[in-house]
């Protein structure tokens, strides 16, 4: 991590530990943005005796939680620092004297200004993946957990995602040719479902909210594998096409049962197991916050091949910039 | 409400009351029982300082909460009350010392044997409305509020909750008309998205869920409102159906929106207005509660029009109760 995005965590951690802690955390933003979040708000709630919830900036802002105060936290996020509703619910955030702070790209943006505790990440090809949207959350986390519920394992943690680009590289290769194969197979398909559990439901959840229904117009739902049983799984049949992710972390239980029927019912499952991401030189404590990470990369690998195989590019958008809404 | 369930409720708020509160509340269930619970983790994040959780009860077993002891309540619900995962649920509360509520059709299930304070509801033609799933749950909820957040409110919303049967069978032939005519134009669709936000989320997700892909295996995914414009809406087209509630409530902007945009680019936009519901006898600070039960009795009666034309019993599955999983 640079050294300007470590001093800017360094910052809200202090201010934290003067605070003496909070009642409540909320993870408040948009689209990706929110699904990003919503990895901060697993590990608060299986890590800390802080309750945490996801928040859409918007529901936020018309529909304030009654415990939000001077006694919550709030982390907020948007990558151009502009999303409207982001901003606003920041703004209000501060309002009521709760602690924020935003993650952006943009040292220049209204978020910027409206939180308390700005952190900034990079963006683009030639930037450590450990300053980027996703290492930078992790990082802050980690580094909040310090404070929150101090153990030895954060210290760990934060260490090991200094092996973030290195191994985002090894997985891309890595699934390259399957990723190839896959999009070709399934070019054609109007709909591909995503699931998933713990940690890794914001990727799946992005993988269907921004990667297929946003970026490809191919239609899509997220599906809690723990959900699957008690209802969305009587569509699946052979050609119903889904993407599993399957955690090395608590809930793997609960994709292993999802995949042990499809193996029955589908011939269209995708499955990214995360046991075979390149762990192996990763400490054991890390590896299922590693792993959440990576299998966000391998999708990407996943999806810029079907893009690729479907002549859509990922930069396309019917709606979202060309018109008022 | 009869006088058995009245009762019941009464020893959990009198356990309540005796406990002098909680940390944090988590609902926890499966399927369209987690969906019914959603609306009471809206209620409590917006009527209380008690921070709360909606779970699928496998997550909640296999990946427990660390907030999860003795300053809990843990709210469950299973129709049959022998959802395992459920079951496993609330025992698991128990132990961990939390105060565990459960709601249940069975009061000869394992789940109500599991639960401290076990809460059965009526199920069938002839029951008020204020005894079923719904009623009790609201019920319940406005009863534990008493307690958590003394307000008059509360005990205005109790007496309201006895209109719902009357209110039911008004709004049943309200929509009749309109339901036969949209289940005749969409009932070749193959997808269905469903979209709603606040207290009504949860009315939404079990329609995606549950009435679409479980029992009309209609593909669907659920949407919220506010992170409609943040990915999802790119997949709007002219032909694309949605089913859209738009609440009465805090957060009726963000459903505004959604109708305002569609009004442009979709021909397939089914808006349910809650401002549509005959709420004229019912007070005002009850309203938005009544919405939503109303809510969700008026999709049924467009999912029992879809489901008569096109010939698929809502009873009818493949994999449910017919095989191991």
């Amino acid at each position: 991590m640079r050294k300007e995005h470590f001093d800017q965590i360094g910052r809200a951690v202090e201010a934290l530990k003067k605070k003496g802690g909070v009642n409540v955390c909320y993870f408040v933003a948009c689209g990706g943005s929110q699904a990003v979040l919503m990895a901060g708000q697993y590990i608060f709630d299986k890590e800390t005796k802080v309750p945490s919830h996801v928040y859409t900036a918007n529901e936020f802002v018309y529909d304030t939680p009654e415990s939000l105060n001077e006694n919550s936290l709030v982390i907020s996020c948007s990558h151009s620092g502009n999303t409207p509703e982001t901003v606003e619910a920041t703004r209000l955030a501060r309002e009521r004297g709760a602690m924020t702070i935003a993650l952006s790209n943009s040292e220049e943006s209204e978020l910027w200004n409206a939180a308390e505790y700005p952190v900034h990440y990079d963006w683009g090809k030639e930037v450590s993946d450990s300053d980027k949207n996703k290492g930078i959350l992790y990082g802050l986390l980690f580094s909040l957990l310090k404070v929150l519920e101090p153990k030895e394992k954060w210290d760990v943690c934060l260490r090991e995602l200094d092996k973030l680009t290195e191994l985002s590289e090894k997985a891309k290769t890595q699934y390259q040719e399957q990723a190839k194969q896959w999009a070709k197979e399934n070019k054609r398909e109007k709909l591909i479902y995503t699931i998933g559990s713990g940690i890794n439901y914001g990727e799946v959840y992005s993988t269907a909210m921004c990667w297929f229904m946003e970026m490809q117009w191919i239609h899509s739902g997220c599906i809690h594998s723990g959900d699957y049983f008690h209802g969305p799984f009587e569509v699946t049949d052979y050609d119903v096409p889904f993407l599993l992710v399957k955690s090395i972390g608590n809930t793997r239980f609960l994709d292993q049962r999802v995949e042990n029927f499809s193996a029955k019912y589908s011939r269209k499952m995708l499955i990214l197991d995360q046991k075979e991401l390149p762990l192996d030189n990763v400490a054991q404590e890390a590896k299922p916050y590693l792993a959440a990470i990576l299998s966000g990369v391998v999708i990407r690998v996943f999806v810029e091949a079907i893009a690729f195989e479907r002549g859509h590019s990922l930069d396309v958008r019917r709606y979202m910039w060309h018109m008022e809404y």
